[in-house]
């Protein structure tokens, strides 16, 4: 069983200019690997306090992971105080020169000769390759220790960690040749809900573990077997999603990097069906939100923002007596909405959504009150009423999620 | 002078599924008074490993300040780790524990016994009120160190450290009896220029100091004022405030809270003018954001997404000629959009976005090319063009940001 620390390292971190959410990535993957992370710990870009930093966590820990401080200024000087510390020579990595070179020669820029000293790396570490940026990470082996260091910026320290220190401690702590995550994404259902129905599951897991995460209304599970090879971590994974999809797969929408956004977007465009909108509480959120996928001019033609009754009735052609009878936060106004939208824009799906937002009650309806219209070729409509809790722009951006969960599950019944 | 060093205790830091924003928080606010910080440590809710934090943070800071743990749960133990650390008593407090059965008699429920341990404080501390939850705070001082004791939830810590224990320590650090701070927020300006534009005016702060922040296209500059009278402490903002905004008061737009966004919708609602938009490469997103400020629908009537070419032409009405003429990206098109969607809505204010969002150009011109037009009442409308350098989605979010700013300036004019 192993018990880590991990160091950051710099200043803008004690000035309270950014959070070290490098550690909390860190704790989040080593948690997956059954690593024990008792402290993080904070320093300045400063040697003496870094030094002594090490030595306490060395008091404590046996795997210490060191975030920053590996760039070509002065301030950066982690390698340099670990090297120092553990009686280590610095040596110039000439796989690092190379890509640090080629790196300038990309940008047509001279490369400043401080540029160098990024490829200097421990004598006798092992050399984790930077495919985001140029300082190499590493790790280094001593006295039954182990010290990783990583680059600071996220986008170059993640994959570094995930793809090259992750499968080295997979190895190291339970023997394993490879570690392989899945995650499941689910909307519709909340994560204690989720988590009764497969808590058989959850209470039995060791490889794959399963572990449950709930954040802006979606609950997501991540699988992670470790294996000792890629074709058996594949058949763990596998088996684990069966049997998980088996009790609450009606409400799993995608899988990795897939939003609601996304999946409703891909499955609009493999479909190639057209969409627009008739929008009031959300005022243009649910076509600003699928704008956001490239490609999309090839389905979302656009649509109305009809934020008073005046433009509903007078821009969209919503019947004055639907209004009259039903209000504006109705399923009936809804569903009007989504039919003329869809006649003007000429598409082949339409979309009406109206409700109530808050602060105040809408139309005599409560805070909270949403009304999803969809309609699709020459089907009837179909509407779904929200009931939300949240303040006036969470319930906002609830309904547009909704809004693409309702969606996606038409598109997937469609050939 | 003082070293401080922060203690966060919860293990949910340490599984990484948080990160620790109140660090941040507090180094921030740490860093106005002049107090150095040269450690945060995070440890885990466990009295042993916390116990020894302690003693480290000891060796090495006179102001240990601490958040969270301090809940109902067994879980909670930082202060009752503190007591026996420094050989104190914990004594209930009896404001606190009113406060606790006031809480529990809003919501009609039984106070569980638990609770009650939320209300025992360290004999002698100066209690801090928490306005925002049950748990609170206490500062205690002990051979010549100050201990700090704050709720984890941001936001209980945030108004408690902001409102009580900043003024103790501004007093503490410098003699102050007060401390105020002023944010003015600007767009238009880079932060390397802002800062080279009042650069001397930096190198000389001391009191009020000045504090540049960027982020997302905006720069702040944070005006904080440490006085024995609110009057001097407002004497020295305004002062610091007319300087600097004698050099670039033209970026200016708000202050404080302000954002773009309710800044815009503030002054639309104030001079009484209505509003629609025709979006296109922001397809909604401008009417979205104004919809987020509670009350807009006094100003805002609504608007159209025009995604494609056709939807220009027939929906809003934009003359074939003009595309044909100039293409979808220009600033005829713009102005095109933005003059028929107030005839259409019959608005005061009519608004046009155009653009290449990316990742490929669009009608030939580059990626980052936006055009915004705005009309008013029956002047001319005008334009303005943005070359911007993100990607996709900052691209459309800079182009909804900068509509918003010129929005502000043409309101700002008005009578």
């Amino acid at each position: 069983m192993m018990n880590a620390e991990i160091i950051a390292v710099g200043s803008e971190l004690l000035l309270g200019q950014i959070a070290n959410t490098n550690a909390k990535f860190i704790s989040n993957q080593l948690a997956e690997l059954g690593v024990n992370v008792y402290y993080h710990t904070v320093v300045g870009d400063n040697g003496i306090r870094l030094d002594q930093a090490i030595t306490i966590a060395e008091s404590r820990a046996d795997l210490i992971i060191f975030s920053g401080g590996l760039g070509p200024t002065k301030d950066d000087l982690t390698k340099e105080t670990i090297a120092k510390h553990l009686s280590v020579e610095l040596m110039y990595n000439q796989a690092a020169l190379h890509s640090i070179e080629a790196f300038f020669n990309r940008l047509n820029r001279p490369m400043t000769e401080n540029n160098r000293k990024q490829a200097l790396v421990l004598n006798g570490s092992k050399v984790l390759v930077n495919h985001h940026g140029m300082a190499p990470g590493m790790i280094y082996e001593q006295e039954g220790r182990t010290y990783i260091l990583l680059p600071g910026p996220p986008k170059e320290l993640e994959p570094m960690f995930q793809f090259e220190a992750k499968p080295f401690l997979a190895k190291k702590v339970g023997g394993y040749e490879t570690i392989k995550s899945l995650v499941l994404r689910f909307y519709g259902i909340g994560e204690a809900e989720l988590e009764h129905k497969i808590e058989d599951l959850l209470d039995a897991q060791e490889n794959p573990t399963i572990a449950p995460l709930a954040s802006d209304g979606e609950v997501t599970l991540r699988i992670t077997a470790k294996a000792n090879s890629e074709i058996e971590a594949a058949k763990l994974i596998s088996s684990a999603k069966t049997a998980i999809l088996e009790r609450v797969g009606d409400f799993q929408y995608g899988i990795d990097d897939d939003s609601l956004t996304s999946k409703a977007a891909e499955l609009l465009m493999e479909k190639g069906l057209t969409i627009s909108a008739a929008e009031s509480l959300t005022a243009g959120l649910f076509q600003s939100e699928l704008a956001e996928i490239p490609g999309i001019s090839s389905t979302l033609v656009g649509g109305i923002v009809t934020y008073t009754e005046q433009a509903k009735i007078h821009q969209l052609g919503v019947a004055q007596e639907v209004i009259e009878r039903h209000g504006v936060v109705s399923k009936e106004c809804a569903m009007e909405m989504a039919v003329r939208v869809k006649q003007k824009f000429g598409t082949d799906i339409g979309v009406g959504l109206t409700g109530a937002a808050g602060p105040e009650m809408h139309d005599g309806q409560p805070v909270g009150t949403v009304w999803i219209a969809i309609v699709l070729n020459d089907e009837e409509p179909v509407a779904y009423q929200l009931k939300l809790s949240g303040m006036r722009n969470t319930n906002r951006l609830r309904a547009v999620k909704s809004t693409m969960n309702y969606l996606i599950k038409i598109l997937k019944q469609l050939p």
